[in-house]
């Protein structure tokens, strides 16, 4: 069997692909921070003069942000297209990190070795798992399993700003594939591979509340002057009831239950509650009453406060009352509930609590719908078995809590499904310090992708 | 009269005393910051050198922080001393200046000219006005008005950690002088001189939040694992009823209502609400329903949260739901509130707002009861007439909200009464970026000095 040579190719080749991918973790392509701009051009610049080695002519395209690298290569049937996303999360507090973020290194742990370094799980682990997959087979067979597009964007950690316009603009082009294949999601556990068929949307908002126009003297103006810090915090805690539900109006429009049948699948799964918060130091669901965790994660809409912050932060005291406070607040959106409605009714239940004296301001942050996938195309099936191969558990079809607008714009604007296959593991500490990506995601998710590949190219595919 | 020579004096010198105070304002003497211990020093040994150069034989004497500033000098009745500090808050935020604030500057602007700089008016301008008044004294005289005592503080601004030690192992030294005068206070307004004679007491807490042992994916988590920034802002909200008073139990205990006799003579003084609100932005006094804005700020008790933080507050957005969030609160205390119960009692309150998957942490920064001023020593009206005597207005008795514990301590473990003159005003933006002093403050307020020294050791103190 061809497979069983790519396999082996995979296996042989493992401590070349780290090299690789350890140069691309080297680059702190930081999307939203105008600092490090030129660092992911250079990222962007590295995949295509990597795929370069591949016999795929690959271009970095403009947009008005970071750009998007683009290439098509071989024949035949199915035409897929691989995505997946070259920025990362910002590295602080970089205080908490064991090593510099962007120094990685292969380290050992309880639970076996792991690629620790910013974005060696979020994304570029993730996306290299299927360009080496891709390398191998070219090396075994000489040519391409079937006509494959790579898509990598420089851009989803804050927003995906250019990704629809560069969909509309490029439409012709880009709905050509017949499916997209997605790896930016996780494993159900360490040995349950899975495909992600649920994603939440994703709401930002920047809520500044203006008091004084300037710094006061607590002691000379307190008890007199508003204080913006209490007005914000007031505004945060009014945002959920007693019972953890969110209390913007309308907020719940569209939030659908799960049907029974997915439950049932859900609860086969088995998932360790305890187990799941007990690994962050929690012991109880803090999320609405009534919910399994599952649902919390999967299938419940969220609103979280991301960041916080007025007055005197720094060491020591100050007794300040401070003219402004600011928090970064989301919303993680499910089922067919409309991000610009609840904006919309967020900004007016929020304006009607600020006292006469402050002034408000909003800052929008990206809005995406909730996804959910069609499993009723037979490569969910095809695929399913082929992760079933390489895993020690058979793989399920799961939701996750995290947001992936893009399989929404691939269906929304090219009509082409999207299969999301991810290898990261809920200790991945993607978006935190000490990011890590463990060794047997990155070498299995690449035989995953192999078998993948000749599965929905194979006879497999054709049964 | 030898007064109005020595006045003379102080107007001729008035340059030459602007160019010693710039020296003192360009020592970046910030004593909360460990980054800025050794500009303390150099701010004390200036003061200690400044004072040689008029016959005074002090010393920067060493404290666990910063040091103190002693020396004694001249003969006569009553025997003074004389306190101010020579540190200075942070700059922060340094982008809210129009210049280096440790670069300072006369600048016009259409009240006067002003002298531009963090620390020109808290309190190194102020604590210079008193100097000047002594060499313009001592020029004019050859000898001193009577003993002196000079007491300059270093940590003022960062809760005088050292201050009651260092009072109780010096005690014998520095329980000699009969009276205190004390340069760190404001004028009324801009033609009405003022002695304090009633100041809040402070009680600061700084408030820590865990809740996952990391920062946490906010899709992945969000849901399922508790928000410290949340239940931060619920703390804090709760902090206050809806009429502004302070839910924290027992802590009306020990708040007297002023006696009529006072309230008559604060209704006297014309204070006006909206100019003193609307300077800074405002048009509605914040605090307890039903208390005028002179009570909110002198009389009245307050609870102000002076800063805030947790989770992402760079550029752009991050989905992260934080580890931590934390808060300084301080509490400005009056009448008799003990600030040992209220600490306790604040601790115990929020400690039981905490949900099970929460640690909360308290750092206690400084804790001071209010002061009242005993009005009954002669040298009050003695000293209220010799203001009158330099000023447009006659001078006032009036409160303040913000808080000098020295008074306090003073009394406590010197036995010596304290009496409370300075020439601030409310729009110095003292703690706040573009700090000013007016050039008649420091001016008008050398002046004033020289008429205090005048009346107590002259004929009329006899009188």
């Amino acid at each position: 069997m061809p497979i069983n040579a790519v396999l082996d190719r995979i296996d042989a080749d493992l401590d070349a692909a780290l090299d690789r991918l350890f140069e691309l973790l080297r680059i702190p392509s930081i999307s939203t921070d105008p600092a490090y701009s030129e660092s992911c051009q250079q990222a962007a610049d590295w995949l295509v003069s990597d795929l370069a080695g591949l016999g795929v002519s690959a271009e970095a395209r403009p947009t008005q942000g970071h750009p998007m690298v683009l290439g098509t290569v071989g024949e035949g049937s199915p035409h897929l297209l691989f995505y997946g996303h070259y920025d990362v999360q910002p590295a602080d507090p970089l205080n908490l990190w064991d090593r510099d973020p962007f120094d990685p290194a292969i380290e050992e742990t309880p639970n076996g070795k792991v690629l620790r370094g910013r974005g060696s799980s979020d994304d570029k682990g993730q996306l290299m798992t299927f360009v080496e997959a891709c390398r191998a087979w070219k090396a075994v067979n000489g040519s391409w399993p079937c006509r494959i597009t790579f898509l990598f964007e420089g851009e989803e950690e804050s927003g995906s700003p250019s990704l629809v316009p560069f969909l509309e603009a490029n439409k012709d082009e880009l709905s050509q594939p017949d499916l997209a294949l997605i790896c930016d999601t996780a494993l159900f556990n360490r040995d349950t591979p899975a495909i992600t068929t649920m994603l939440r949307g994703l709401l930002g908002e920047e809520v500044t509340v203006t008091g004084p126009t300037r710094d006061l003297h607590s002691g000379y103006y307190g008890g007199a002057a508003i204080n913006p810090i209490r007005v914000l915090s007031r505004i945060i805690s009014s945002l959920h009831d007693d019972t953890g539900r969110i209390t913007v109006p309308g907020f719940y429009d569209g939030v659908p239950e799960i049907p029974d049948e997915m439950r049932a699948q859900w609860d086969a799964l088995g998932f360790d509650d305890k187990s799941f918060l007990g690994e962050v130091g929690l012991s109880q669901p803090a999320g609405e009453a009534g919910r399994s965790v599952l649902e919390q994660v999967w299938s419940r809409p969220t609103c979280e406060v991301n960041g916080i912050i007025g007055g005197y932060t720094g060491d020591g005291f100050k007794t300040v009352l401070p003219s402004k406070a600011s928090a970064k607040i989301s919303f993680r959106l499910v089922g067919t509930q409309d991000p610009h409605a609840i904006r919309e009714s967020f900004r007016s239940m929020v304006t009607t609590m600020v006292p006469p004296d402050c002034k408000i301001d909003f800052k929008g942050h990206g809005n995406s719908h909730a996804s959910v996938m069609s499993t009723t195309n037979p490569a969910f099936e095809t695929a399913r078995q082929a992760l079933s191969d390489e895993w020690t558990n058979p793989a399920a079809f799961i939701g996750s809590g995290g947001s992936i607008p893009i399989a929404g714009h691939f269906k929304e604007i090219l009509g082409m499904d999207s299969m999301l296959i991810g290898f990261g593991l809920d200790d991945d500490q993607i978006h935190s310090p000490n990011e890590k990506y463990d060794l047997r995601s990155f070498h299995k998710g690449t035989r995953s992708w192999a078998r993948v590949l000749d599965a929905l190219t194979g006879s497999r595919a054709a049964s």
